[in-house]
């Protein structure tokens, strides 16, 4: 046995997706001769909201297309402190597109918008960069999952039109957010003016992400993508999988929060693990042990490691758990078992 | 009938391809879990006769991250003045690397040593960026499919190492000029620290490129791949196809040359071509139409357009034809027909 | 009258600044050759312990410089979130070096050691930046011309050279720290590899900062210099009032400091007014006026231009007054009677 | 005796520059409060033909800065191949701006307008960069001084214009080109957007130059400079002797074109001296030393410099004289006299 929860981003494709790649029809996407490519942009800017949406090879590709191709050199980005965009993509838009990250600490990952309207600067004096962009994260990783609440981005989006400046989402799992909070997605990304969905998390798809927005944005990041060498040639392949993600896989994710919830309610009664059921509010659980608790978060982790369970050690001390198409509602009960007795038998790592 | 001349990249993935998507083992490649992905970079590490290989996700990003991984921010690199790198790259090595090209025109794209040795700094002065690399494109594409000898290449690598800098190939169609030479393409690769091939184009794999070099760079390589948003989740499945290409697309390339040459030489005898019979070293043929004779060459290609045979304008009054696998020796004899018949009849745009 | 306390860079050369200038032996810079230029680099080299030290134009290009020379692109510096570098450089170390700052939130600018521990970053991933450099600022302007304790200093020391990183103090006003804290200032500067000084602040030069560190270092400073535009031809002008800011300037910043204090503790006395004296280490005052009192901040600091007294709203509500060498003490006296006056007949702005 | 004939950088300031720095009128230039900046700023954009004009610290941070105002990322600037730009700033506008620099060689530094209109790229495809503006340099160095003809800059604007791209020259020495051709130097610049000119050259200052063109672009100017780390303090001590130079320093560049002549003719009688006297524009002298003369570049240079005649070595075998205000017609008598016994005498290095 072996239940993967260490992220939604191991799901590997569906045998619908390996038909649609094995049939794809596909061409020279510089001569914009993929039918499938421009069927997957097609689909995806309708049902985001926006004119129009460009494939881009991952999540990380999508958000510095995005910057890239809405800041000027030596702009400033608005951007939640712990956001995938400062953390994890390499420092990228600061060495690609010269923009400094202007990190706003929030709250659960969702910043205020006082905050954020006191980071704005004005354009009076050299000293200060240009404002260029606010970026918020939906849902939040690294709060678990979090789905920035409608009328925060509402707020923000005021903040941002009355500045004359961009707001962009990284929604890497959007739908989660979308599904969670019964809405069409496009409900929750008419706030942003670009928004980059990952196809390879709860989607499933193999490869691939969608960065979504007004048709001039767009065309600029047709320039930027080719520049960071995104451009796929015969890129077919890889969006004929993307396709099924759309039309199989987003309705389900609601089995994943159901899995989420249920695992995290047996987590709470768990000794020794320290968790807010509050918190979760889509795929990911964060809870962490006891420091005088009968295990360690770290023994506990490699203790479920070897019988087949599967987590990840955030920050240390902290496990997270996430939910997904390849885990069911038996593996949830059959993890449980297994986290509920390595807890108890103290392990030696 | 349409019979597509205009270039190797428009090839579609064969059968074996499909089939090898189809069946891909995958798994995250962030994790290093995706077997496909890594016996892919050992084949081609041992094919191109380096310690270690990267999957990217086109040319582009191959030549961008091999100047990202061994070049300074400010440094220069030395590359011929008509190379893709200068021409087609969208100023990429400029806005990410940071770094000059200093461009040297070279004589069908390959680059006098003498004038290579002279563009070198010494860095005793602020006033000039240090030499950190030298760039040959093997086959060059704007010059047409030419190989670079391997004397030539080998005269800059004595320079390069004097110099204490790198050497690297935008080798693309290095696989063109191996089979042409009737050599291992080892024996071209082993001029140059870094060595870039696509997949995409005579080797027929939908996505795709491997950047070679030793292990310290490739390394560092993964990091910048990062960066550039070129980390492809579950890349099995572009990987996939990609050991179709080197283990059945390689020698089938000399029927590709054959053709060419087939196409070069009926072209001769058309009333108003001129070309060179002695540069056609692969499977490209450029050439133009005398300015008094019967036809333009912009109406030629409209008129060949028309009946189904499609070749590229390069520059203006200069056609470029491409053999690659999905053209047959068959379709090279019709394909001169058209041309003929339509060389003859003015066509008017 | 006019007493400026907007700020000590408003001041302006002194005569034997003057006389130094119009004496100054001078020379080709790029050809090594300004011999006034050359003793003010050794001098300040000697007196802030370090091996080398280079003129810059500006604190700006000094700090900036300082970061090309000890970063790669994309690497991750870790700075105070409200310093100069973040706030007040025009996102330069973005566009110019391509480093992300990793902004750590102080306690009146004052970093704790655990936090900057905790974010630097482990080389085993792609996704996260390269940790390169920690940066102080002493004194701390945002916060009050603050000094930042030699232990926390010691501490953050500690953690750079464990995780084999740099450290940079922006030390525009750190001879300020140094005679505040009756210590030489090389017993402060010894905690960081390359220090940054503006001489143009309480020193009173008109032009010019000093970076000093180890020989490499600086070495590669010079050829980051050239390429910002900062290398000036005969600049043994600018070096000359330099010289007498160490020779003539330096003890004097303790008058300032007795001036900063002698007027922060007459505004305690005034009505409204909201000061913590504990907050004064050098030669600033941050100060507000209370919500409910009988003038607001912004009144208060019309009120006294029109009198000629003059000072700073650093935010909404926030005053600051500078002290500096062309403030006397009889002046401290004669503001703070406007500024009694002013705050007790409320202004109409 | 010496004479130094190895650049007009070498001049250092007059008498008056040094009483107009003693005396200069200064402020705070971060408060537009520096009136000597100001009126340099003012006399300057007016003798250009120009709306606007800003004070920087460098020839090279003139043109960076003028590159950094006009273009945005991943743009190309088409420049002469052996321009200040390619040659001599370190790579700059790569790693600050961004841009990459097509090089098209020109005949003596001018550039043919059909190879100009060739490199401009149609923005049709994401593989091209987008052409942003074309740099001229007047009079050229590398190519002896040499002053481009109007006529020559004025098909470079028309190209410009027409493919609605900027303008730049590198005017370091502009005015030598306008007071050799009998003209007012605004009879030059009026074909560029935008104008740099160097003071620390034939003009004499010790620290300078000048960037002018239309408001907007000085206004944007300004942040760049900013994050350069040019904006001096009380920069009126540096504006004081550029005040100087424009109003004592231009009319007499003509004795240094004469002094050029004079030297260029004595050396045109020299046995071994290789030098075409048609190629004498301005104040620069380039020749070389038959390869079968009496004596090699290298040791004539060397002689000469042993008898107080200094002179620079461009490339092997290659010698530049440069005359300026501190070099009189009898010097030159003189130095010729040195330079015919050195060459007569074979040396010995």
């Amino acid at each position: 046995m072996r239940i993967d929860l260490r992220s939604d981003t191991v799901t590997k494709p569906t045998e619908a997706m390996r038909k649609a790649m094995y049939e794809a029809e596909v061409g020279d996407i510089n001569m914009f001769e993929d039918p499938t490519v421009l069927k997957l942009e097609e689909m995806a800017a309708e049902r985001l909201g926006k004119e129009a949406a460009i494939l881009v090879t991952s999540g990380t590709q999508g958000n510095q297309v995005a910057i890239l191709s809405q800041t000027g050199r030596g702009d400033e980005i608005i951007v939640e402190a712990s956001s995938h965009i400062v953390m994890l993509e390499g420092a990228a838009h600061a060495v690609l597109a010269g923009v400094q990250p202007r990190q706003v600490p929030g709250k659960r990952g969702v910043m205020n918008p006082d905050d954020v309207r006191a980071a704005i600067r004005p354009m009076i004096d050299p000293h200060y960069p240009k404002s260029a962009m606010i970026c918020v994260e939906n849902t939040h990783n690294f709060h678990g999952g979090v789905i920035v609440p409608n009328d925060n981005l509402a707020q923000l989006q005021e903040i941002a039109q009355e500045a004359g400046i961009r707001m962009h989402m990284d929604g890497a799992r959007v739908f989660n957010a979308a599904v969670a909070s019964g809405l069409p997605v496009s409900e929750i990304t008419k706030y942003v003016d670009t928004v980059q969905v990952c196809f390879t998390k709860g989607l499933g798809a193999p490869v691939g992400s969608i960065l979504a927005g007004d048709q001039e944005t767009i065309n600029t990041a047709r320039h930027w993508r080719k520049r960071l060498g995104g451009t796929m040639r015969q890129a077919g392949v890889v969006a004929a999988p993307m396709l099924i993600s759309l039309t199989e896989m987003v309705d389900r994710l609601a089995e994943d929060h159901a899995n989420a919830r249920l695992l995290a309610e047996g987590l709470a009664n768990i000794e020794g693990v320290e968790i807010n059921l509050d918190d979760i509010d889509t795929n990911m659980i964060y809870f962490s042990m006891k420091e005088d608790g009968p295990i360690t978060a770290r023994d506990l982790l490699i203790g479920c490691y070897h019988e087949g369970v599967m987590g990840g050690m955030m920050t240390p001390g902290q496990i997270r758990f996430v939910t997904h198409h390849e885990v069911t509602t038996d593996d949830i009960h059959k993890a449980l078992e297994v986290i509920n007795r390595v807890a108890k038998s103290k392990v030696t790592a």
